[in-house]
């Protein structure tokens, strides 16, 4: 494959390079927030890091993939996300472990949950698996992850004992994953139902929708994180 | 795209790897430097070290571009500035919120003011809008930025509140907005409306523009938070 | 070799990607997770990332080869491993060292046996020695191992003297050594004697196997290590 | 550009590789000593290791450029000097700030004259001036710099104020200065005049002077901040 | 230069790849190890640190060179020893300096002895210099090396002053200098003298040479500089 050069009214080409170092961006400013929070805090920051540095190595090959080949396909995508997005729900996990700790069962729930989620709307989408299945899979399992942020033990430890900067920055993660996230089930309807949609087109919604969604999440933890270290002295 | 060699006297090429390495001992330099500062003045010193980092990766990638293809695609630029001007007005914000806490609100229109401004140009210099519409709207943004910083809240804090250091430093940042940032809307008036300029001395003009605006910037950064962290002691 | 374009139903191909950026997240968090736990948990933790760490450069490769060449030549899963494995042995060692020094001696033998297990396997599967003995050799040195890890020095220290936490996590690591490591002799035996197995099939196998083996381990040391230095205190 | 193997008996591929590695060994070594000096003696080894790799950067390029075309333009390294040599001038200045307070405008006026030395060099070698013109201006900064150095607010700080430590290292850093540095304008000199030169003869005696100048300095450096942090205790 | 597959039974290929792995692995221990140990000893640990940085860089360029040519002139390899073996030696200098301070003179001596050594080995090599001059030379300051770790200064302060653990592991890395450092003459005498002497058996026999002399020096000192540190408290 041999890169050529980015046209200058190539948008979806230039999502990519934009999320490639709006990521490395999020990933350096949150390796670095890991020294500036108390202990407690560290886990939760690292793994947002962590988060933005893979989504980094994934735009990394899909902007060369794009500029190489023009067409992304799916599974690049779908690698990616069957880390970063399991690594983004134990953050949840491990934000709400701040305040107190949440159920270790919970933890294995949330992991596996996460993981089924992803990989069914991969075998939907490359037709492993009937693609209304796969969708319906990955619905049920979103809905899953919700029911727990919002009125599971998660919400509850947040709602009861959390901080109010602690609560403002569970009430902004909540957004991101419940109107953040709906790009994804709905680019998945569009892409296998509705028909006829440009690769381009979807490859642009995505990449803002994980540039937004990503980099936001990342920061809203961090926010919190140093915002509750420095108060805690 | 296969790099070619680097002509004695192809300035262009010259410049694009000048700006490169400037960046880079820039990014190194401000990241080893939030280590040398105290607790509030890691924010803005770490923004600074990204938006060095980020332009690193933007000149890496131009140079190989230039040296393969002899062009420079404008589309590359603004990817680049679509994430470095914002962190950079963002980087005045947190500069100001270590003298005292600036409205919340005015984050945020900061931040899409600095969207804005940055692909209103984008669009009227790749004719996704007509230029001289996209040309206002760039200005309109970067008027109200510079009001924000003269005028605005964070003119206010730094004029009543701030140290002698954070005085200075103030000064010089916004004669980087003003006086620094005037050539790229200049640039642009040129390349859309005068014509017949060489894209070669264009990015000549745009390369040593980047190179003092950003490396001064972080610099002037670094030097306040060093000194203010040491006279905290 | 030339990389290709990794196809949407390629799963060989998928799972060496996973593999890789899993483990780069897995060596991030644990050279993180160095600077979290206390003075005598900084080797085990460094020593797992660095098996973190070196197996993502495996994978960039082994993933760069079946894009190019669309096989995986097993010599370089065993050099790999010739580092890998006697360090996650040496992992053992240490871990258990937190609670109490066991013999030098057992330091020497741990990572003799470990070094021949893994040398007698490549040379079996090369042809360089019978399979049949390369299989032996291999399968002793195993169950050398467990012995030590159940039965031997490091067994007893656990038992006698480790706390609560340190028991947990010797637990699960002696299940990632024994349920997760019986896959290789396994693959070994089904590729070297049942014949006819697809190479593609072998590799998810392989990297699945890794993939949970090489970043559970490092997480237990993590988890048991955070744990403990912060009881410590 | 493709490179090729490097032959036995090319003593100028040689010397590139050896400043090459050179230049990552020192640039380490100084970046880890910024953790071992105090407060005060961090920016200037932070400089000097910046140097060091900025340098690292441009020797990369350039063993690739010579194993690729087997020539070495000019221009690359008049980047690199266009960026190391002022920041080792203002290393000199931050080096005895550490003792007293030299005054501001000297910053200045060591920043631009070293620049304009490097520039004249350049525009004379190419040939957009004329090459006496160059060497002269060449000369006449770098006697300026050598006059503040020892005659100037610098050498008199040094004398009347510096601990032994320092006045040693200074002694050592104003040697590479006179006596290291007088290498460029001699081979320059060569280079214009004297004619029939065969650049890899040059090239070696460029790389042997860089790889003694630019790692000397940077430990010079190290060495009084290294020594002076541990008597201050 | 195209780098081809590894063959499953290229053993000097698997070796480059092995001491690839394997510095990469002990530069980054030994570079967290400077974070471990105090203050006196972190400059020998960063040394071995940088030896084993800078062989990971000759690996990678030497393995890219066997896949891709496969031959690998001698060239490379005395590049890297140019600089790792007098690093190494004055590593010794250095962990010798954490009990008492030897003669400056001895340090220059070292210095001067290690580089002419390996000069004289290159150049009898490679014919510019007689095979037999070059080899005596060699021999010489090896020798001369070998005199003042157990005969001269720096055995005297480690036999009178030293702890048990300095002492062990002073012990150790003199084993390394006399019996694994004894490969490279014998190596020399076989290629020059004894003929028809396998390029790749070569290989292999100097990368396991470096390998275990190279990972061991720097394990010895990371592990006397741990166990100091931690009885100094």
């Amino acid at each position: 494959m041999e890169v050529k050069l980015l046209q200058s009214t190539d948008i979806t080409g230039g999502t990519f390079t934009l999320s490639l170092i709006g990521m490395i961006g999020t990933a350096v400013l949150l390796f670095l927030g890991t020294g500036w929070v108390s202990r407690k805090w560290k886990l939760p920051v690292a793994l947002a890091g962590i988060v933005a540095l893979l989504a980094s190595a994934y735009y990394w090959q899909a902007r060369e993939v794009w500029l190489a080949a023009g067409q992304m396909p799916v599974i690049y995508r779908y690698i990616d996300w069957l880390i970063t997005v399991p690594v983004q729900v134990l953050a949840l996990y491990f934000f709400i472990a701040t305040v107190a700790r949440p159920p270790v069962g919970l933890f294995w729930r949330l992991l596996v949950v996460a993981i089924v989620m992803i990989l069914a709307r991969y075998m939907g989408e490359v037709d492993f698996m009937h693609p209304t299945l796969g969708f319906l899979i990955g619905i049920v399992g979103w809905l899953y992850i919700l029911g727990e942020v919002y009125f599971g033990k998660l919400g509850e430890i947040n709602s009861k004992s959390a901080s109010e900067t602690v609560q403002t920055g569970f009430f902004w993660l909540r957004l991101v994953v419940t109107v953040g996230w709906a790009v994804y089930p709905l680019c998945y309807f569009i892409a296998s139902f509705a028909g006829g949609v440009d690769e381009g087109t979807l490859s642009i919604v995505y990449n803002l929708a994980d540039f937004i969604n990503q980099i936001l999440f990342g920061l809203i933890i961090l926010y919190a994180g140093v915002r509750e270290s420095a108060s805690a002295r």
